[in-house]
């Protein structure tokens, strides 16, 4: 098929569909903020795919084409303006916004995610925390004090929160996911090794440290 | 270009070279792990990529190419028999193995890590410990005994070491994985908001919670 001279979309010849930009796409954006806010932090003004690609462990080919999707940043032959990329993209992305965030489960790891201070300067507040356990109940951690689990549909709407942190056994992991959704969150953080289940529309992300350390041995066999 | 009739590898025609499995695959063989491990607890038998793909939301091709890196698992039409390829898959990321893993950094983070139940069972062992603290060295956490940092390269050696978990600040977890390379440690999970830099033949995953959220809000902002 003969490539279109000018590059340009094809405007003639059927409708314009806006292109689903794949998910592993969107989950690499969140690397290039991030490194291209250490670009700046430390004065470099313009990049190229080959350094990003370097940076990120992916083809200089990948970033291009991953660029690609949200429209052109780059010309030929110059390289990426930093501060126009990384701008862009954090509005891509939602990180323009400020989301509030609740906790649910404060045991040991609820506590060092109340306690981590990752999370603020890049928009996200942790404002609440839920706990079923009645001892952990009116505890202030990391500035936020302890609810409980009764009074997540009040706190979630009044606080505007989209976002939630599940840090509970396993077992209990997916009945609280589903609580949330409930109460209309819509992008869930979980920490039990679980796939959970959420209705469409909804996003779930897990962290696996056990996970993460399988994707290693198969390097150390040898 | 006319497929092999047998569809057995060309072994006339040039050198067999051995395929290099993709990152991306390899990173996803621990999560069919944990499928098919949840599969045979539930009593399944046989599945096939249509029912993995839903669990894994990837397509039942994407799954029947990840799994030919590794041989003939299924036979068309007949699916895969969960209990021979849970076995197969285990073995190939060295998941037949038991593992000793240092922590170091024992502050909130390393103590919820110390004390989390879910690395024993898939034969991490979390068998030391270390702090530049002089308050923390001697405390048992999770039942290991907190060492001074010198004390690394001795413990690594007489441990069998090969994996660490790097709980430190950002500002020092490039020294202390330097340490650790040094020491011979060739897997590292790390859970700085830094991209760190290691030589070849060295491993490293990121636990990110700021990352993950923000892979989320694209889909939250309309």
């Amino acid at each position: 098929m003969p490539s279109n001279p000018d590059d340009s979309p094809p405007l003639i010849g059927g409708p314009l569909v806006a292109v689903e930009v794949p998910e592993v796409v969107v989950s690499r954006l969140p690397q290039y903020v991030r490194i291209l806010s250490q670009l700046l932090d430390d004065g470099v003004e313009v990049t190229n795919s080959q350094h990003l690609g370097e940076k990120l462990q992916v083809t200089p080919a990948q970033i291009r084409k991953d660029l690609s999707y949200f429209g052109r940043f780059g010309k030929q032959g110059r390289g990426y303006r930093v501060r126009h990329l990384l701008t862009e993209l954090k509005q891509i992305l939602g990180l323009d916004s400020e989301w509030n965030v609740a906790v649910v489960g404060v045991g040991r790891l609820g506590n060092a995610i109340l306690n981590y201070p990752g999370f603020n300067p890049d928009g996200f507040h942790l404002v609440a925390a839920f706990d079923s356990n009645p001892g952990r109940v009116g505890q202030a951690v990391g500035g936020v004090s302890v609810q409980p689990m009764g009074a997540m549909a009040d706190t979630v709407a009044t606080r505007n929160i989209t976002i939630a942190i599940v840090a509970v056994p396993s077992a209990d992991t997916q009945s609280v996911i589903d609580q949330l959704v409930h109460c209309g969150v819509r992008a869930i953080l979980n920490y039990a090794p679980i796939n959970a289940q959420v209705p469409e529309g909804v996003w779930v992300r897990n962290i696996d440290p056990v996970l993460a350390l399988q994707s290693m041995t198969y390097y150390l066999t040898d």
